[in-house]
């Protein structure tokens, strides 16, 4: 697996042509409409319930959403549209620079005509159409913009991996980098492809829930296989995948109202895959923690990507507890922000975060050095050491609690000067 | 009642002295070791289990702790001493500059130490002595150094307002100001008086639980009355005063672990006050929200005091979620820091605050400015007046959420890069 943003046009998986285009959305002038268009199907994946009854059965389709109550309009008109078509879709349809949440009816009809468009143009149904967006809340979206620009996102239409490039490129709002995960594997001789691009930097700490529950955030993930999924099996992956990283990361602890995990399956590989496939499972991990690193790794202003690594508790959901009330803790990512291993910080964080511990049993690492055993300072404490290892862009930091089985992992950063400035500009 | 930081010979409570020294616990040599000794007792005040038996019942008490399960050694040990001398104390000994908190066993004797020692000096038992602590986390307490102080302690006692503002100053930490606050009423021709004094600044988000329960904060409070009230009495005021003021205010939503209010009722005035005495309650009240909002507008780097005001939600408990959500987002706190009218991300922390909302009933005004209505932008919107209206030091920001008759008041800041520089800085 490569975490580079760039992909070979061996890894790239087939039966899908991408294309970003300038529709004006983003004030910056950049590319802000990037559209998958997944084949119309041939006989090489004949599944799925509309098989074989119209011609164009289009991609398998699994999608997550955000679990914040208020949600922008293309996460209900996505949510609908993947119950109507029962999990397939054509046509992804993203737009960065204008998040169309907080629009009311208004954005729900935008989110309908700029599907409508898109069916006409790629000759599929409304319904078939996945739209996306991010960026500002509350501002109308242009929508007519996205419809005017539909002939160029025709025009430029490409299965190869300058279209997937300009795709990863298109989707980006305050992120500095593309993000691109890829893997393979095979089977019988014949290649499957699993690659995803994402979104993130600000407004980070994803919830995200099953399609069929309710909610929405600024993190935009887009992940495509060539393997033949049924659209239920596919669902299961996703939700494993998406647990172990999108849900374990969060940067501000703001969970938006856009966020949206999306994954396509072609069925061009002609590799059928039923539950339980392991190597299929691991290659869709695989991309998506790849892809959950890289965003908290380019947030807005972070300076260190940190790795919590939490046992001990007294239950699995108790750890992620303790690692999200120290992500979240306002002093703590500060503290990081200086190399600072300030710990009583932790101990605090810790304390708060209502998980029954008991504080003459934590003891704390960073990486290798003892900080804390017993509640108190360890005695082979090195502050030097310990600033020393603090100052490295990417580090761990375990917590062990002491007094159950309960384990995970997440990565958070720190909090900058820079992080404030990004989001206390008044730009507008 | 006042809220500046001077207070008159009248408005001081009688039945108390007032010290504040060097002990060299601060870095920057000032002033660290502030202590109250309330009057051995005279037949003006026979109350309590005590009253006769002793001589000198001091003053009758009543505290309130962090709810933070990680709690600071004067915390175990104040809570101990308290409910061996049945809610009552002579000396309260606090010391700014080091928190004596995750030390241990070695915290718990450091405790001891200076509270017998106190004892020794001003005449009364080890547990009729009040020890606090403010500081760093996690570093031994050079107990020793607030022994050998004592007697310039003793020498410094005095019943005035320059021993009560040294009392205030010595407290700080990372505040830049004392926080005062005082009230008096008249009972049958006799006077009753309040007054306060608190530190606060950074680690501000308090949750305070009666001392009978379990847990301790950065936040410092100390009020002073001359009413005669029985320990039991006064708790239930303390408790229905803090509900409304202490825990309604956050700065960085870091609860800390070595927060305590402690009430002291030295009896001096003669007038005793019983259950649901309203103007004890009011004055209490009043001081203790100005103390409040005093160390919010303290806190560090804030450059905004926001009050919040929700109303609509399912219920109160509910109300207190939403604005906890909104005064905890980075992301609102950022937007406040830049005046930026981005009220799309009061909607998203209000979504993903957990409770159950209905995004198309949110209401939100910025003061009288209408910026939200049914969920989307109010057609009155005029951003420039918003912009101008949150350049203001101290504003209010409404939201209504229409479902409900819950509702809270609450108080909170900005989140600037002073913030970041003061807490990233790496000063060991």
């Amino acid at each position: 697996m490569s975490e580079t943003a760039l992909i070979s046009s061996e890894a790239l998986p087939r039966g899908f042509q991408f294309a970003a285009v300038k529709a004006g959305i983003k004030p910056s002038g950049k590319a802000d409409f990037a559209v998958a268009v997944a084949d119309a199907g041939t006989s090489a994946h004949p599944i799925g319930p509309t098989a074989g009854t119209m011609g164009t059965p289009g991609a398998s389709a699994a999608a997550m959403f955000t679990a914040n109550r208020v949600q922008a309009a293309p996460i209900t008109v996505g949510r609908r549209h993947l119950e109507r078509s029962r999990g397939r879709v054509r046509v992804v349809a993203v737009n960065a620079g204008n998040a169309n949440c907080a629009t009311g009816a208004v954005g729900i009809t935008a989110c309908e005509q700029v599907s409508k468009a898109a069916a006409e143009t790629f000759g599929c149904e409304g319904h078939e159409v996945f739209p996306s967006s991010t960026g500002i809340i509350g501002v109308p979206l242009p929508w007519e913009k996205l419809v005017a620009a539909l002939p160029e996102v025709r025009k430029e239409l490409a299965a190869d991996v300058e279209g997937f490039a300009r795709f990863a490129q298109a989707i980006l709002t305050t992120d500095t980098r593309a993000k691109v995960a890829h893997d393979r594997f095979e089977v019988d001789g014949k290649t499957v492809r699993v690659a995803g691009v994402c979104k993130g930097a600000g407004m980070i700490h994803p919830r995200m829930e099953p399609a069929a529950s309710g909610l929405h955030a600024t993190m935009l993930v887009y992940l495509f296989t060539d393997a033949v999924v049924e659209p239920e099996v596919l669902d299961g992956f996703l939700r494993d995948a998406v647990e172990v990283s999108f849900n374990r990361i969060s940067i501000d602890g703001d969970t938006s109202t856009n966020d949206t995990v999306l994954l396509l399956a072609s069925g061009a590989s002609g590799v059928r895959i039923g539950e339980g496939g392991e190597k299929f499972a691991g290659a869709l991990t695989s991309v998506c923690t790849s892809l959950a690193k890289q965003i908290v790794a380019d947030g807005e202003g972070v300076t260190h990507v940190v790795e919590l690594v939490i046992d001990g508790a007294p239950s699995d959901a108790d750890a992620l507890t303790v690692a999200k009330s120290i992500a979240h803790s306002m002093l703590v990512k500060t503290a990081w922000a200086g190399a600072d291993p300030n710990w009583g910080r932790l101990m605090a964080a810790v304390g708060y975060s209502g998980v029954a511990i008991d504080p003459e049993k934590i003891a704390i690492w960073f990486g290798e050095l003892p900080i804390c055993v017993n509640g108190g300072r360890a005695p082979e404490y090195d502050e030097e050491a310990a600033h020393a290892y603090l100052q490295k862009r990417e580090y761990s930091i375990r917590i062990a609690l002491g007094v159950g089985e309960g384990r995970c992992r997440f990565w958070t950063s720190d909090l900058t000067a820079e992080y404030v400035r990004i989001n206390a500009e008044y730009s507008t």
